[in-house]
């Protein structure tokens, strides 16, 4: 069996966290981050993931009964150390703070320290929308990326996640990586075989190459814009943004420093700071006007770009969180669809753990 | 003459924007920002726009005693009307209040509406610096870009300037357009004769295209990451950020309705909000954690970036605001060279206004 019910895999999820030790409210958290990814249509950050969270504790590199603390704060801002807890239980707390601060503020900001590997960023954006407010979610990330004119790694595909609501649209949701693509992508083309167009990736002496599996040999990925007359200085710009706001405002490692998010790559021996970084924004829509005359607004600004006019042989012009939306909505219906691999993967940790788990 | 000293274009700048009415605190603000163009490298934001600027005051599009409100405010944001006022005079006075309230509430955070151009956008960010903490802007612009899968013309090429303050390094500055390039290199390649690379520009029906002129015959510009392949939608997502938070949160005209920044095209039949919008942001370094601590660790992630080791052919990487830094520096020493057509327009407005401009 290869299709399971968005709340088959949530049980399972949740039980395999609770068999680590995670509390029963942390343990439906990290699951309902895992579910929105594969409902979502970011397989990379759902299921797929489950053995790498699984392994890391089982070596004991992450902790499941953190002690999170705000070590830092202002009207408007704090800084939370995580605690090295599972990157979901960290990473939501601190939008929580972020909010609780937007309230009395106008607008709220939390730095996370001593985090780790949190699922989709676009989950703690959206979880702004609840409040009618704007949620913003950045984080750090292994290092895969080389900065334009350079062969080192130092960034990670660390993404933007912004979510603005609207009154009778759906919200605007934004959730992308600062690279071309996502590693996954790159994974899916090696597996199959195939090659990759030019401006993903480049070799180890920075020819832009079309081998998928480059980065084994010394190649590293380039960021959004590709190379530098196409704009890749900007992508560098933006990933660095999201680098230093994670890091150098929370303390957390930056750049090529970040720890790995598997267990099969050993601890760094160099460390600048504790665990990977986040960075989020809460701001409240009346902060800057009346919230419905925003919420109108927005909607206003929606159906404007809606109604763009497609190029030729495009059917329409989407709105950021449209193909996400559309996913959701076809997987609650039709179930999700694992890999083989990844659900031989599932029933592993099934039969190490006990939990059961239908195949 | 077409090489001048930054203080005597700086000089003349002042004396026109006086003789169109304004201040001597204003002039001076205003000559400010086009210089920094110039010196920064940025000449399509330098004195190439005097006269449009001149132009829109002639046609009455522009007001030189503008009446600056705060129109809704909380602890940590607030909204200017420009009341029309050429942009830098609403910008630097939004830019003002951000660090204000950051100094009260940690961080805070001005939308601007019913303002005009404003030049450079790193301007404005880099006003932060001084005061060790972090700047943010953004603004809308003119509608030449089509969202990912469209033609229709939807946004500008909506800038985002971020400066980072360090200690001993010079500070981090980003300051780039969402798209792969800036207009003003599609006008220098027209006047050439010279073709652009693909990835640039697309035609009136959204087929990639080498023609520089293209806008002139229902083309478009197309946003960072060229096409869908390459991540076109999320240079999209950043663009739409962008207009979002200077319109929407402002009450500022979105995307296709912002007005035109030259007196030779004419006011739009529409409008869904007041002139031009900007966003801008102030984050206190010590609303994160103590502001040595952070300067300190800024110094530590400019200098392994620099050190991060250069591709086959390339003599560094560079860190955002390194480029401009020393163009800065050679125009401070060498002066600042006018191209002819520049040059004579400057001409034509001191001979309109009596303003002396020595060739």
């Amino acid at each position: 069996m290869l299709v399971y019910s968005a709340e088959y895999l949530h049980g399972f999820t949740r039980d395999v966290f609770k068999k680590m030790g995670c509390s029963d409210i942390h343990s439906t958290l990290i699951a309902d981050v895992f579910i929105a990814a594969e409902l979502r249509g970011h397989a990379s950050h759902g299921m797929l993931r489950l053995k790498d969270y699984y392994e890391l504790w089982k070596a004991g590199r992450i902790n499941t009964h953190p002690d999170l603390r705000i070590v830092h704060e202002s009207p408007s801002t704090a800084v939370l150390d995580g605690d090295n807890a599972v990157g979901m239980v960290a990473a939501s707390a601190s939008m929580e703070i972020a909010m609780r601060k937007a309230s009395s503020a106008g607008t709220g900001w939390v730095a996370t320290r001593n985090s780790n590997h949190f699922g989709i960023a676009g989950f703690y954006a959206m979880m702004a929308l609840k409040k009618n407010m704007i949620g913003i979610c950045l984080t750090n990330a292994n290092p895969l990326v080389a900065p334009t004119f350079s062969i080192s790694r130092m960034m990670g595909t660390n993404p933007i996640a912004v979510a603005i609501p609207a009154k009778n649209q759906p919200p605007f949701v934004a959730d992308f990586a600062t690279t071309p693509i996502a590693r996954g992508k790159l994974a899916v083309a090696e597996k199959k075989g195939e090659k990759v167009p030019l401006g993903f990736v480049q070799d180890s002496t920075g020819k832009p190459s079309d081998d998928p599996s480059i980065l084994k040999s010394g190649g590293s990925m380039v960021t959004l814009g590709g190379d530098r007359i196409h704009g890749s200085h900007k992508g560098y710009c933006l990933a660095a943004i999201v680098d230093i706001l994670s890091s150098v405002f929370s303390g957390a490692n930056f750049g090529p420093f970040v720890p790995p998010s598997v267990a099969y790559l050993p601890v760094l021996d160099k460390k600048v700071g504790e665990g990977t970084g986040h960075f989020f924004g809460a701001m409240r829509t009346d902060a800057f006007r009346p919230a419905e005359e925003f919420l109108e607004k927005m909607d206003e600004w929606i159906c404007t770009f809606r109604s763009a006019r497609p190029a030729d042989g495009e059917e329409k012009v989407l709105i950021p969180g449209d193909p996400e939306r559309e996913a959701e909505e076809n997987g609650r219906k039709n179930g999700i669809t694992l890999v083989p691999a990844v659900r031989d993967e599932l029933a592993s940790i099934a039969s190490e753990t006990g939990i059961q788990f239908g195949q």
